[in-house]
């Protein structure tokens, strides 16, 4: 064992740890707390495993997984951006390239580097991999809003054209589960937690 | 899509939901609060995946990676049963046993087959993947634990032999990763968190 080597992976493992007090605006099932960033990698993780099939293109799964659990890792420095929050999207991404500098910069150079470029291609947007994973993203939060009557969206007087927006590149993930996603709009708009205008 | 299958697939996605309310003994660096099962997992899968090359023999890191992140969802069912709690300990697998049937067969049956074999690979000990799993399982708290001082070790009166006896397999997964380990041992035996008797 190279001990420098250990040690630095050492160091970013305990890093990862402050990933569990980043909290975003999801709650959890039953009208739960707020939802941490750690327990929303790992529910998209198994939930990609789970829905792969319906990605439009075949994935490298492992390389998916992966993506995802460590997707927010910059937040640790850059906290969450919630996704209906303009001001905050202007800065978003200055503040999460300087913390992947330093966070991926922990690492020993060969796996820093590997995880960095998995998190540049999560951010590109541009492979399967990482278009399903963004299918993810915005579909296990969803999940869960479903799960509570649509309050998220309510709390926030959110708007039908704002989540479609949000979801624009979903259906480049998968097909099917955007189609899903869409019925799971229309009821909420139908119930009254989504704005149906603007 | 087969929307039955797809019900099947999101009912127990939801219902993974619910292991992030499950909270184990072990607290989060900087004296933080308990962790969760759902936060403990995703740690310990990108752990594995930084740590796979000191695994004894050599990994499928995508099994291992999927072992871990599903390996605490009985607790669901079956709550988290404390590391050094006798009695908790002889009904555990029992109450295991019970809570895999229910919530693995929520899933379409290849699927619900395909992860329950997973739980059991974990819970035989056999494999390589689910011993270097099961290094994880004891390496990620006590590296948490080490962060605060030792103090989850402290507050329950925890003697070395308990830690060397729970940690009997540890080097199955990876004799570097236990070596290393017994190093954090002595440092707080000496330090007086660990209790050098029985």
């Amino acid at each position: 064992m190279n001990d420098e080597r250990f040690r630095k992976q050492l160091e970013f493992s305990l890093e990862l740890d402050k990933e569990k007090n980043i909290f975003r605006q999801t709650h959890l099932s039953g009208h739960g707390r707020n939802e941490n960033d750690a327990e929303h990698a790992w529910h998209m993780a198994i939930m990609a495993w789970l829905l792969r099939e319906y990605a439009n293109t075949e994935l490298d799964i492992t390389r998916t997984m992966l993506m995802i659990l460590i997707h927010d890792v910059v937040e640790i420095d850059a906290g969450d951006t919630y996704a209906y929050d303009p001001e905050g999207k202007e800065t978003q991404k200055e503040r999460e390239l300087k913390a992947a500098e330093r966070l991926f910069g922990l690492l020993p150079e060969d796996q820093g580097k590997e995880l960095r470029s998995l998190w540049d291609e999560f951010e590109k947007y541009e492979t399967p991999e990482s278009r399903f994973a963004h299918t993810m993203d915005n579909f296990q939060p969803m999940l869960l809003n479903d799960s509570n009557n649509g309050d998220d969206w309510a709390a926030h007087g959110i708007a039908r054209t704002q989540v479609e927006k949000r979801n624009e590149k979903t259906a480049s993930g998968s097909e099917a589960i955007w189609s899903y996603m869409q019925t799971v709009i229309d009821k909420h708009v139908a119930g009254g937690s989504l704005k149906s205008g603007c």
